[in-house]
């Protein structure tokens, strides 16, 4: 054996783990800690400030002590959940969803999508997203050996001097279809979008929808945010049998109940695409969390009786409404939210001092890290900066903004709003 | 756009998985729905037939209240389960394990080790694994490209004759270093093994520690059964500085307390390793379960005190003497685990009936499937066929075996011994 050559590295990893930049996860923490105004308040990740509803968490202690909830759940998931999802959303496709055939529970929304790329895309298919995106997807594409092809949302061309709603985000259809070519496998829809707050139009979603069906497009509808609407909301699934059987829906209870933390997904879909999702689920997490799966079923039996839905999203409005008038007293424009719990304000009247000492890898990315790190140290409020979900091209289009999440405790949320107050001697004429 | 060609299947899934054969576990709960004695006496799959310890779910009771358990954990989990975990296996390592850079928490161990290899293998990488194997680690190693190169542990010659320690199931080194070529990457052992029941001696995980070395193999130790023991046992990473910087040990708090459901594993090891294991992690499901992640750190902080660990492998052992006293009143040979709770137990005395009426896809498989088929059909109870775990080539090794799992309650393992006594009429003389 002394013929073979020692391997030189042997920690080398694999390209698909190797030298990333620093996320904007560590950079908005890392600022977060090292800011002299204490306690930070958090509008920055997308987790809720407050528990889930009792008749959850109730129903997450009672499976707890029944032995069957604690042990491995079939892969496909627990039936009683797949049951529930299957009556919960039956309604909203206007058909009879199979539970058994149609339904599939993964670990969260995010294992979920990975399971349906796993599931399709070959090395070298490509996937199609909207611009900006939920960063997961990218190296979930990646993973298994997929393109990304990038088609941005157009903001609202008076988006710097007016509040205007989200919906004014537009999908250039023309360059939708010149990403189409060949090895177009799969695109990913997201409404209630995050971090945008726009919900699709019938009408989009329709074009969206026909262009698929016309190139056999795989469409894979990230719905997470779908109890939190404000204006109609449209399911991609629902516009015609043709759609339908190239669509698979995204929902997570985590988004649904409060409960992030829980990860429970699932992806509802025809047979022909759900079996494939199961079968890459199997190999990934080989089955997903029983006790929080036992949970998530009596939420959805029970959510309609107790009036959670309805409730989750007078709620989740008016928490929307309470954090945007800080805005509307600054006379900072924002992107008014159809759907989800972020919002888009636009802070090119914020002046950054010329002599602002930002670290270098701060310094090195688009104005909006900058104005991130300036609101966690000047201020002590954290958002996120959205060329984070932008590609480098197309990065200026965001620069602006800022996106906080107000899934907060209204006291948080007013805390916030009188801390954002100490913005109006940033802006003005310089 | 019309020039582009209309994708003819747009349903055609990845080829990772495609076609895959009918696996051991969807066989045999068909069998277990069809058999005419009900309700079959489950000795087939790994999980619990009983809860985990109350100070255990009493702290995931605690922690559904708190609203930071319930949300979004940072990827590389919880600190306080890092903590708890750093502290606990510190005193096994002889060294203290940093908790922010050598601890890594995933969903199962599962998941855990598909992150292992998504950070190192890349296309036509070759990993190494003995046989019999756990059936995750082949599509683990092959979803990032990996090709595996298998290696089998060699049975006892007398095995079908007399019981003996699973200790005599060899390691053939001259196998192994033949398997190792300048493609090997990394290497899969298992101790306390499933389904064998041996641990690895202190001698034979030398042999593998320095060809690893010699070779710069990483090695990825899947110690999931750790606490189950019942001769001397040793982790590979402690032999040497050397092993150790090439070593990712594996553990899983579903197999550690009782709740295979809960989805909440880890991997330790140095940091090289481990920041490219969380990377991987992070890109596939994100973070991992929080209330859950809590608990099993309450139960690292409090099993030492509540004398869980010796209560543990005490009464498993007690578990494995109770059931395997049929095998030798039957006379039926098996391998004496050393660990964990699987038992082989040797079939060949069993004399299938020679007109027995198996279906085709049974009938197509070795031995083991036939005896597993009949022993839900006729007895009642279910064991797993083992050859699933083997390659074809390999598969005669392992034919006259069926795997049971012991982990249930004693009047269940009662339960199951009376029925199998029935397995005499078909032994003896043909
Ligand atoms: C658009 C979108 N999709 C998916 C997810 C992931 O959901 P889960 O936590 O269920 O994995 C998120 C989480 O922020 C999201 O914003
Ligand atoms: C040897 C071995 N490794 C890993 C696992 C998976 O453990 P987990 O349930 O934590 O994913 C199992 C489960 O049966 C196993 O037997």
């Amino acid at each position: 054996m002394s013929s073979i050559p020692v391997r030189s590295d042997p920690f080398r990893p694999a390209k698909r783990v190797a030298g990333q930049k620093q996320d904007v996860w560590t950079i908005v923490n890392e600022a977060a800690t090292a800011s002299p105004v204490q306690p930070i308040i958090n509008m920055g990740q997308g987790f809720f400030g407050y528990n889930p509803p009792k008749f959850v968490t109730d129903a997450a202690k009672a499976a707890l002590d029944r032995v069957e909830c604690n042990q491995y759940s079939p892969t496909k998931g627990r039936p009683r959940l797949k049951k529930a999802l299957a009556d919960a959303y039956s309604p909203f496709f206007g058909r009879k969803i199979n539970p058994e055939t149609e339904v599939t529970i993964t670990t969260g929304a995010n294992e979920g999508m990975l399971s349906a790329f796993m599931g399709f895309v070959e090395q070298g298919d490509e996937v199609i997203v909207f611009e900006p995106y939920f960063d997961q997807y990218i190296s979930n594409i990646e993973m298994p050996g997929g393109t990304v092809r990038y088609v941005p949302l157009q903001p609202p061309k008076d988006g710097t001097t007016k509040t205007s709603s989200a919906a004014n985000w537009a999908v250039d259809m023309a360059e939708l279809e010149k990403a189409i070519n060949p090895k177009t496998r799969m695109i990913v829809i997201n409404s209630p979008h995050n971090p945008v707050g726009k919900v699709f139009s019938k009408d989009e979603l329709q074009a969206i929808g026909d262009l698929c069906v016309k190139h056999n497009i795989i469409i894979l509808s990230d719905e997470v945010y779908d109890r939190l609407y404000y204006v109609p909301f449209t399911r991609i699934a629902t516009l015609s049998p043709e759609i339908a059987r190239l669509t698979l829906t995204v929902g997570s209870a985590g988004k649904n109940f409060y409960a992030t933390g829980w990860r429970v997904g699932w992806l509802l879909g025809p047979d022909h695409l759900i079996k494939y999702v199961s079968a890459a689920h199997t190999r990934i997490c080989y089955s997903s969390v029983s006790p929080l799966q036992e949970a998530a079923a009596v939420g959805f039996e029970k959510a309609d009786e107790e009036g959670f839905w309805d409730e989750s999203k007078r709620e989740m409005r008016a928490k929307m409404t309470r954090f945007c008038e800080v805005f509307d007293e600054l006379g900072m424009p924002y992107s008014d939210p159809e759907g989800g719990y972020f919002v888009l304000a636009n802070l090119a009247k914020v002046n950054l001092p010329r002599d602002y000492n930002f670290p270098p890898h701060v310094a090195d990315r688009p104005r909006d890290f900058k104005l991130s790190w300036f609101l966690i140290m000047e201020l002590g409020v954290a958002a996120i900066p959205p060329t984070e979900f932008y590609t480098p091209e197309n990065a200026h289009i965001a620069e602006d903004y800022l996106r906080f999440a107000v899934c907060k405790d209204d006291d948080v949320l007013e805390k916030a709003k009188e801390r954002l107050r100490g913005l109006r001697k940033y802006m003005g004429e310089t």
